[in-house]
C-alpha cells in the first residue's frame, strides 16, 4: 500500500480496506506451511465470513473450512463448501435440524464437536432422526480453560468411548485451540505453547488408543501456534483463521510484518483539538477489541496518514473509542480535518464481524467490494 | 422479567432480547422528564437503529430523531421521520449529496452540524447543490474533548458568525454532548457535570448573542446527563439514547436500577469445566465494551439464572471473552451445561449493533423480532 492507491485517497469512509495482494500471499504462505508440514489446512472462516476469500483458500490446497456457529457454516455449505468442521459444542437440536440436511442436499463432508455427555447426546439424537451417520471431534482443553476435556481427565475415555460406540456417531479424532498463544510475550514462548499442544494431544491419543478407541485425526490450530509451531507429530490438520489478515497481536509477537497486514480501516479526521484528531471510526467500525483473548494490546489500534507507509514509527496511537469517534493521540502531528488514516486493527476478526463488506483493493488500484457474507450469523 | 417467560427458556440462543414492557416504560419516563423540563426530547437512535422503537419515541411526543451518521439518518428518513438532526461533523459532500435529496423527498426537517471552517464549507456548498437553506448547529466542547469548540474558544464568534451569514446556511443553535458523564463516579458527580454543561451552554451562547448572532437552540444530551441533570436554563431540547435500553453504566451510577434494564442477551452454557461456565455469546453477541465512552466496568456482562430474576446478588460475572465464547466465573453456582443465563451488558448500544434483530418479549409473554434496521449504516 505504498504508494497508497488512489482508492485509499478518494473511498467515502469509514471503511474496511482489505489488500487483495497480501490477502493472497498471506493464504499462499498458509497454504506452503501446511504442505511443508505434511497437514490438512482447514481454515477457520470466523475472520473473513466471506465467500470469495473461503474460494481462495480452497483453490489453495484447503482440504476444507472450520466455522463456528451452525447458521454462519449454513453460508459456506450452500456455496459448495466441500467438506466443514463445526469447531463448536451444539446442544440445540434445531440448529443441527438446519445444518444436517442442508449438509446432506450439497454434498458437504460435515464434522462436528462435542465436548460433554450432553452434547454427544444431541448429535446423537440429531443423527437419528436425519438418518446420517456423524464424525465427531472430542474437544480436548490444551490449556485455555474453555471448551474441552483435558487429556488427564477421568471423563475422556468414557465420552472418547461413548462417541466411537454410539449409534450414528464416529469419533473423527481430537481437536484442539491454544488462544492462550494470543496472550504470550514472544515467539518463543509461543512455539512453547504450541509444542505443550502437541504433546498433550499426543497424550490423549495415547490414552484413547490405550483404551482401544481409534483416533483418526488429530485437529490443532490457531494462527500464531501455527506460524510459531516446529513439531507437527500426529498432527492430521490445522485450524489458523486469522492469518489472511492478521493484526496488531501477530505483529506484537513477532509472528509477522507489518507488509504482511491486509486489514486496515479507513478513517477521515472530522474534528482536531490540541490533543486529539477525531476520526469517523469508532466503536462500531473497530470494535473495542483489545487482541484476540483479550490480548492486552494499548488502546485500539495504529493509526498511519497516507503518506507514511507501512511505517509504524511514524503511527499514532488511537487511544480512546466512542461509538462513532475514535480519539487520535495527536502528538506532534501536522494532521487535521479532512486528513485521511489508515488504521491497524487490534484485532481484524471483530472489525470484519461489524462491516457489512469489505473494500478490497487489487494491486492496479482497482477495487471491488466482497460481501461478509456470514456476518451476524450467531446461531 | 420474573417468573422468566417461556420465550426465555425456549427460544435458540445467543439472542438480544428486548424486554417490551420495560422498554416502553423507559420511553414514558424520558418523555415524562422532557415535558417536565420544559424542554423538547430528541432521542438519539444510535442505541437501537429499530424503526418500531423510533416511532414509540415519536408517538411518545419526542420532537424528532438523532442520529450520527447520514446513512442511519436515511433509514429513519425513508420510514417517515419528520425531523431529524445529524448531530455529527459531515466533510464529505457525497454524503449529504445522498442526504439532502432524501430529506427534501420526505418532508423531512434536516438539521446539520459543524465545528470546523472545513465542515460549514461543505454544508454551504452541498445547500447551494442542492438550493435549500440548512439549519446548522455549531458543536460545543463541555468537556469531553472530542469534537466542537471550548465557549471561550477564539474560533468560536468567527464560526458561528461565517455558519449565521453563509449562502444557504442557518445557525440553528448550539449543541453539546458531555459524554464524560459516562465515566463520573456518581449520580451527584453527573449532576455536577450537567450543571457545568448548562453553564458553559449558557455561556457560549451569551458569546455569541454578545456578537450580535442569534442563537435560537441550546440542544444538549446524554443518558446520564438527563437523567442526573437539574438545570434546564435556555435548553431548548435534549438527545439521550442509551434510555431506552440503559444498562450497567446507569446502573453504576445509581441513576436507574435492576429492574429498568430492557435489553439483556441470552445465551447458554455449552461448556464447563471448574473454573468458567462457558457460554454461546462471545465478543461478536456482547461486544467487548468495557462501558459508554471506555467507562471502565469490570468484566463484559452480569449473568443471571433464568430462575434468579432480577437479583444482582446472584450474578456471576462474564470475566472474559472470546469471539463466540463468554467465560462466566462460577464461583459456587449450580449452573451447567445446558443451563441458560441471562446477561446485563456493559454497554447496550453495541450490543444491539452487532445483532440483526432484536426478540422483543411483552407483558403476555408473546414475541416479535425487530430489525435492526439502520445496522451497519457507518458512513
Amino acid at each position: 500500500m505504498s504508494p497508497a492507491p488512489e482508492a485509499l485517497r478518494s473511498l467515502e469512509t469509514p471503511r474496511v480496506v482489505a489488500d487483495r495482494g497480501r490477502l493472497a500471499a498471506n493464504i499462499a504462505r498458509m497454504a506452503d506451511l501446511a504442505r511443508a508440514a505434511g497437514v490438512g489446512l482447514r481454515p477457520h472462516v470466523k475472520t473473513h465470513k466471506c465467500l470469495e476469500i473461503a474460494r481462495l483458500q480452497l483453490a489453495a490446497g484447503a482440504v476444507g473450512l472450520t466455522a463456528a456457529k451452525p447458521d454462519e457454516a449454513l453460508v459456506f455449505i450452500a456455496h459448495g463448501c466441500p467438506s466443514l468442521t463445526l469447531a463448536y459444542p451444539v446442544l440445540d437440536g434445531r440448529k443441527l435440524d438446519r445444518l444436517l440436511p442442508a449438509a446432506r442436499e450439497a454434498g458437504c463432508d460435515l464434522r462436528l464437536m462435542a465436548d460433554s455427555d450432553r452434547g454427544a447426546e444431541a448429535l446423537e439424537a440429531a443423527a437419528a432422526r436425519h438418518g446420517v451417520e456423524l464424525p465427531v471431534f472430542l474437544k480436548i482443553d490444551v490449556g485455555l480453560r474453555r471448551c474441552g476435556l483435558a487429556p488427564g481427565a477421568p471423563g475422556l475415555v468414557p465420552l472418547a468411548g461413548r462417541i466411537a460406540g454410539a449409534q450414528g456417531l464416529r469419533l473423527a479424532g481430537l481437536l484442539s485451540h491454544a488462544g492462550q498463544a494470543y496472550a504470550a510475550r514472544d515467539a518463543a514462548q509461543v512455539r512453547d505453547i504450541a509444542r505443550e499442544e502437541n504433546r498433550l494431544m499426543n497424550a490423549a491419543a495415547a490414552r484413547l488408543r490405550g483404551a482401544g478407541i481409534e483416533v483418526p485425526e488429530i485437529s490443532v490450530g490457531s494462527t500464531p501456534t501455527v506460524l510459531a509451531g516446529d513439531v507437527w507429530d500426529g498432527v492430521t490438520e490445522i485450524r489458523p483463521g486469522n492469518y489472511v489478515f492478521l493484526d496488531r497481536t501477530p505483529l506484537r509477537l513477532g509472528l509477522a510484518g507489518v507488509g504482511d497486514m491486509a486489514l486496515w480501516v479507513l478513517a477521515t479526521v472530522v474534528s482536531a483539538n490540541a490533543d486529539w484528531l477525531i476520526i469517523d471510526a469508532g466503536s462500531k467500525v473497530l470494535s473495542s477489541d483489545g487482541g484476540a483473548h483479550g490480548s492486552g494490546l494499548d488502546g485500539f489500534g495504529l493509526a498511519l496518514s497516507l503518506d507514511a507507509g507501512d511505517d509504524l514509527a511514524q503511527a499514532l496511537p488511537v487511544l480512546k473509542l466512542s461509538e462513532e469517534h475514535g480519539f487520535v493521540q495527536r502528538e506532534s502531528s501536522r494532521l487535521g480535518v479532512g486528513d485521511r488514516l489508515r488504521i491497524l486493527p487490534n484485532h481484524t476478526c471483530p472489525v470484519v464481524n461489524l462491516a457489512d463488506s469489505l473494500t478490497v483493493i487489487h494491486p492496479d488500484g482497482a477495487t471491488e467490494e466482497w460481501p461478509v457474507a456470514a456476518r451476524g450469523r450467531v446461531r
